[in-house]
């Protein structure tokens, strides 16, 4: 049987593209600038017009399908995940960097059946890096298959001195989001989270400032793990089905299932790291993206 | 009369490819560790032989120039910098991002004569971005003219916008370091320095994690500040040259002259950025590169 949803797969991949287009093309003019609720929440026009380009072109031939978009539940639109096929879109991950320039900006897209990740596509377009994945199929990024950090330890036959490397937390590379938060308990977690775990020591925490592409470092091997309470499922969706394609793990950071809808992830390369991780950050109350808040 | 020093300046951007060359074929292979004090302060063999294909290039054309490198350094030769012309190399800048291979890793060589830098070169070869400054020259990537994020609003007609977001420290966004240290007491105030930038609130923080990269993104624009302290001569002479020459300020982290071998730096797209990033932060004591410790 044909696998019935890789020719959204593909289509998807063109639409991605073209998206990524429309976004370097902005990082060269004007970037036009709106403020949400602070400094920090940043939405540009270029935002809306990407996430309009996807969506209208999906619909257009795939019209039974469902869409999360981040800017149309900004405007309104529901998102909860029904086992319809859903497309879930961030159109411009990384706004922030996007307004700066800062070379980590992505789209990025996953797409669920039955609640469950079919495929992910993150397309770090400043970098022109394409990351996909298709469930059971592997991970790849510009087409030559990517593996996390462990794997290629195990894995990779010449490079034996990288088991060592990565042999414990204390050898890692830990990525996270660091930002204002207006709640000064959330803001103090935040700080007493990144604390801890430069004590354990790690090697570093990078804050690269986009969600989906720490993702895509953590799962070609670039990054070990990579924490985040507070994001949102248009965040992790495509970035999801990488890490997991990758060999990598995704977790709650209460150390259980992960939910695409809690608006919480750890991402690692072993589960081993991802425990360790969960044990010794606080957690956040974040609320759910599938319930009015 | 011909500039004397623009031959040493060509002489050193061969010598510079052929370095990022070495770094990124090093990225493909096995990447032998070793330890010197803790995780965190990684050096590897490759380190060395950059190190050492720089040096025996340069003093082979130019036998009468002195030299200070990072390796070098740390195998017991003297830092203390002369009224000689003196090239002043970290053969790789961002050793954890190497041996991770987190995309910011870069050769960074600074130039002075009697003191002063008379160019700078730093090769982000991951990314093959080639950043280059001859005082009094312009600063420029890849060939092209670079300028600071602040210099780009005033003199960019077309982009108003970017006036409105640069105009006070509140729309930047901000580079720094985010390592384990032992001190305690240097803990305590990396992360309260951090949490002082995020409350202001700065649009966000960003740590690439390597100092040599911080400062030419400041210099392109696409970050507004870098601010560190711990960092040495070898990590600032290249970028230092970059970030003058594209319009931006080197200043000492108390907020008066930057000072090359005093272990700190607040690179900035403006003064007024640079000032207000002095006022916030508490200092450490640092020690000096020309010093005996």
């Amino acid at each position: 049987m044909m696998d019935p949803w890789q020719e959204c797969m593909d289509y998807c991949l063109g639409v991605t593209k073209e998206a990524g287009k429309m976004i370097r093309d902005a990082v060269q003019r004007e970037i036009s600038i709106m403020q949400k609720s602070s400094p920090v929440d940043l939405v540009t026009e270029t935002d809306q017009k990407v996430e309009e380009l996807i969506i209208s072109s999906i619909k257009k031939k795939y019209p039974s399908h469902s869409f999360i978009g981040e800017e149309s539940v900004a405007a309104g639109a529901s998102s909860v995940l029904t086992d319809n096929p859903t497309w879930i879109i961030d159109p411009i991950d990384g706004t922030t960097n996007f307004v700066h320039r800062f070379p980590f900006v992505s789209v990025s897209i996953g797409f669920t059946v039955n609640k469950q990740i079919e495929f992910g596509i993150v397309y770090s377009c400043i970098e022109d890096k394409m990351y996909t994945a298709r469930k059971g199929k592997g991970a790849f990024c510009n087409g030559a298959p990517i593996k996390v950090s462990r794997q290629q330890a195990e894995d990779d036959a010449y490079s034996t001195h990288f088991a060592y490397l990565y042999i414990d937390i204390t050898k890692s590379l830990v990525l996270t989001e660091m930002g204002f938060k207006k709640d000064p308990e959330h803001f103090r977690i935040m700080m007493a989270n990144m604390e801890s775990l430069l004590t354990i020591p790690v090697h570093g925490i990078r804050a690269p400032g986009s969600a989906a592409v720490n993702m895509c470092l953590v799962a070609c091997g670039a990054a070990d793990a990579y924490y985040h309470m507070g994001i949102h499922c248009w965040d992790m969706a495509g970035g999801a089905a990488i890490i997991t394609e990758a060999g990598g793990v995704i977790m709650d950071v209460t150390g259980g299932t992960f939910d695409l809808m809690s608006r919480r992830l750890i991402a690692a390369s072993s589960r081993s790291i991802a425990r360790c991780i969960a044990k010794k950050i606080q957690q956040l109350p974040c609320g759910r993206d599938d319930v009015e808040n």
